[in-house]
């Protein structure tokens, strides 16, 4: 094997040749004249916006290890907003507000809430957001919901597009580490596809450990509406990403280790890997049949192979394919070869076939050598596609009908800074591909920006795709990571300017407030007692709270509601009660609310924290704490 | 009082002749010709960076509610690096890590422990970050350190310029919610200011509750090196914001409050408030004379009005002063009037009379009238002062010596949107101010880009100041809050590229593994038991961790030491333990370390979430939780 120094010690032209694995293979010759010159391509559009122009895009971002999912705007890459998922946000209060806890909790299994109970947490802290998609109506985005996984804590959550906030997150059993994950695409999400990435043993209890001849790896297909799970299958083989076709029959799943192996000897010892194809009628007539096992509530197929060949077909893919993507043209699936130079083209039109028992690689079109570490494939709507190259940091430019016919496919490259992983296009995964923008999520910066410590940011960069050259035109820095993108177009997604009273998303509060009979809108004057549990309610209208004061018992069990009954777009509140480690965000009519013990006598401010008015910072109340008798 | 809607409702011309407390004051009169147009004005600098350029400055900015620090490049306006100081951080398990509870419960008061405790947390996930600056040495930024407040939990922190983590973070005792906050100018930092802005029981143990006559303020001066409290001082009225002079003398904070009100009305009575001028050697000579009480460790000296005047002078300043700063003339302090439309322009030359019995608004030399809702003022380097016009939506830029002589002093207004609160010049605080870039920290956006939901991004506009009319070359959306900011030259800071092995941060992690008999660099084959608490002990270079699999019992106190012997740029690695919520960051040449108790028995997988390499998915390994006996 390549010494690992030399991925990043050697330069791309001293690495063509040679796969990471040490393989020789031919690589498609990459001429100077292919490389883009600093001579812009025919401009997409505008991509520096004056000061007040709106985004043509929306681009939703996973954040990765942050587990948070963030909002750009495209093409300008500026960051519009961070909506907290499966991270702890302490500006927005997500993981301490009662709100936000029922989102996070609700979903989780009884094992984690044990172990979070140990360590005196009713929640995960972190996450790692890898895969944001929108919801699909009849195979384009339709402005209802995002989904993502958390690959850290093996969850999938949901984003409300009409408030950009999460409102589901669930945990998902039997598998293990969610990493791949995409809505259906038609006839409508439908479903949400997740893998499990790692192996484990199905009954995870420790009666088995080092023996991954007894490992598993899930499947999962979640219902979008419900956020419950519809049915499992096991497959062989471990799971990394995943997607689907335009037509609702089929789902695929990479793997990259096929062999079960749990070193990088053992993971990437054949030749080939393979990706698995489920299909989705099969699947739900062998759950109408019975043909499963019930295990934490799921049932769970069995597709492993020589199991049921109904439910999925193995088809051999070389070594270590990673990401999986489904053209616009509805009919071509990309597999990306990672630690092969190819990547394998796959007619949907064949998979029929395969499960009528055709030869397992007859539905492969095509498999174009495109240069080192290809990774993931998106779209222009136009017969092209373009393909990261991780170790060759470029993204190559290729025709899907040329490489289908054998002729060389590659149209263009460019160089990106550096080793690239996902990449989208505005609209790409979709039928509405519109071929204007490419995003390049790159991993490493190295020296593209002023040195901030042994820590780097990641590095994004805005190509124009609307010539036959492509051309970079804005490099972005990101903290940690930008895993992955979806760039929407702005008429898709309309969310509201402030919230409906009605919202579900405090319907606890509602109904609370109701049995104590107070009006939730407008507050009550005093706390409301019921034994050592005292509940305050409080509205704010800039640059007021409704209490300037109130009293509570020290070690009474206190929760807070705030209503912001300010209605004006953008005049959000904040509640911080200050040395209680207790900050939330109450946008324009919204209720939210945080329970804490009263340990501390005393005098105790609370204030507001998101500015509001020139009186801001008089915006402020007294928390009185009787102390217990001596 | 003008009803509070009237403020967002009505257009600027509406509000022309009141200020927000309905006081008639006549306004410098705005011709439309002092409006910038949008013919740009005379170029301070390349405003758009090419892809690979770099930026002039690093800028340095507060987060606000988020709690973190964030590294700007200027002009670009991009954010390279999030520093987590007062937040959680999913992404660098700050928060998590052993490294990081160190700095993040030493500095912690007994009574936070406790209430922490009683919630099940040994720190606080959440902070109000509101001033990042820089250490100084003899006037102007010395690239050591920045330091930062936090209101929520009355913290200050510090940051290491030479990695950019967060090394000390203390809580204040005795005062209240830290508010203004800046370093010592001269000769060096030396003395970090900073302000407690709510009033209360200087012993807060609850037995003085709603009687505002006994409760006090408190002005704290750290030593910068030690991040240990040099002294206290009592104070009359609230303490807003603060900075001082380029002698070394004086220190000097705003109060919004002097009429100490716990309301709205009475908050705002007294046409009149104040400033505080400390005087530093006589505060020293009262310290070493043993004039002070000690109370939680600190001497605490009482300025308040009527007691000891050497320590102390109250300068009588219009309605509510907000903002303070010294300008690079090393002679004048601006104060900014916020519900007054004026700033008082303080000569530091005549604060030696003002203790020496002086009349109190002798030191105030001009007091022109700039428009409505003043909140801070920044420099160029040129005569030249910007301040922000909270209510009017402009900054306004203004000559200091012409104020100074009583003539017209204004030469500019430009519109930014909306509200804007600080602002910062490139290098203005410091003698070296340079006159380029001004930004303007907004704190509404409304329409300025895509609607993201209720919740809005805040504006941080980037203004070319270089010629007479200022020019808005950029929009920055923001994540709450862009409170404050500092734009620093880069030749000042030069951070570490990867860590020093010999590096402090990780010193318990060091002394544990030589008591272990450990070599911290390359880990141990076997976890090292000592009853039920279990160490283990592993390095990683990619694609691998030196452990592909440890085991562990049921129940056992579990802490994993993980070393990054990558020493190649930008080869940060991250260490995941999947389900239970464990991450962290480990950069090149670092060491960090977690602690949890394995309460789930079976198969476990940790990886690298942090992407390393072709091979990343594959850098992975299994934890085995060997379940209790039954």
């Amino acid at each position: 094997m390549t010494d690992r120094t030399d991925m990043f010690r050697l330069s791309r032209r001293g690495l063509l040749g040679a796969t990471a694995t040490g393989a020789v293979v031919a690589t498609t010759g990459v001429s100077g004249g292919l490389l883009s010159s600093t001579v812009p391509a025919a401009a997409a559009g505008k991509f520096s916006l004056a000061p007040g122009e709106l985004d043509e895009y929306y681009g939703f971002w996973s954040s990765g290890q942050t587990g948070e999912l963030r909002i750009l705007g495209v093409p300008s890459m500026r960051e519009l907003m961070r909506v907290p998922v499966f991270n702890r946000c302490s500006a927005t209060g997500w993981g301490q507000t009662n709100e936000s806890l029922k989102v996070l909790t609700e979903g989780l299994l009884p094992e984690s809430k044990e172990y979070l109970a140990a360590h005196g947490k009713v929640t995960y802290d972190n996450g790692d957001l890898h895969h944001p998609h929108m919801s699909f109506t009849d195979g384009t985005y339709d402005g209802r919901y995002l989904f993502m996984n958390d690959k850290a804590n093996t969850r999938v959550a949901r984003v409300r597009c009409d408030v950009m906030k999460c409102d589901k997150i669930i945990e998902i059993p039997n598998a293990k580490d969610i990493h791949g994950m995409r809505p259906q695409k038609y006839p409508r999400t439908g479903y949400v596809f997740a893998n499990g990435e790692h192996e484990a043993p199905l009954v995870n209890d420790g009666q088995i450990l080092d023996d991954p001849s007894q490992y598993v790896n899930v499947f999962t297909a979640i219902d979008g509406d419900t956020m419950e799970i519809a049915w499992q299958v096991l497959v062989s083989g471990n799971l990394d990403n995943t997607d689907c076709d335009y037509q609702g029959k089929y789902a695929f799943s990479t793997s990259y280790n096929s062999e079960m192996g749990t070193n990088l000897a053992e993971m990437t010892e054949n030749e080939m890997d393979h990706i698995v194809v489920f299909n989705l009628a099969e699947i739900e007539a062998g759950v109408a049949a019975g043909d499963y096992q019930e295990l934490h509530g799921v049932k769970v197929l069995d597709g492993r192979k020589g199991k049921n060949k109904k439910y999925t077909r193995y088809v051999p893919i070389p070594n270590s394919p990673h990401g999986i993507n489904t053209a616009p043209d509805k009919r071509h699936v990309m597999v990306n070869g990672k630690l092969s130079p190819t990547v394998s083209v796959i007619d949907v039109e064949k998979l029929d076939a395969l499960f009528e028992g055709a030869e397992p690689r007859s539905c492969v079109v095509a498999e174009p050598e495109l240069g080192l570490g290809p990774l993931h494939t998106a779209f222009d709507g136009k017969g092209n596609a373009f393909t990261t190259l991780f170790l060759d940091s470029q993204v190559v430019k290729w025709n899907i009908d040329k490489a289908v016919r054998g002729e060389d496919p590659i149209i263009s490259k460019v160089d990106v800074q550096y080793q690239p992983g996902h990449n989208s296009t505005s609209m790409g995964e979709t039928a509405e591909a519109d071929g204007k923008w490419l995003v390049s999520m790159n991993k490493f910066s190295k020296d593209r920006f002023l040195n901030v410590g042994p820590l780097k940011p990641e590095n994004e960069q805005l190509i124009d795709i609307a010539g036959d050259r492509m051309e970079v035109v804005h490099d972005g820095p990101t903290f940690a990571e930008p895993h992955d993108s979806i760039i929407v177009r702005r008429d898709i997604v309309n969310p509201a300017r402030v919230w409906n009273r009605d919202d579900p998303m405090w319907e606890e509060a509602r109904q609370q407030a109701a049995a104590d009979g107070v009006d939730l809108d407008w507050g009550h004057d005093e706390p409301i007692r019921d034994g050592n549990k005292v509940r305050v309610y409080m509205h704010s209208i800039a640059p007021n709270f409704s209490l300037e004061k109130f009293t509570v018992k020290q070690g009474d069990e206190v929760t807070i509601y705030v209503t912001n009954m300010d209605d004006i777009d953008d005049v959000t509140h904040g509640f911080c009660l200050s040395n209680f480690g207790i900050a939330m965000e109450v946008a324009p009519q919204a209720t939210a609310s945080v329970t804490f013990t009263a340990t501390r006598p005393g005098v105790h401010w609370f204030y507001c924290q998101w500015f509001c008015h020139a009186l801001h910072m008089e915006m402020r109340g007294r928390m009185f704490v009787e102390p217990r008798a001596a």
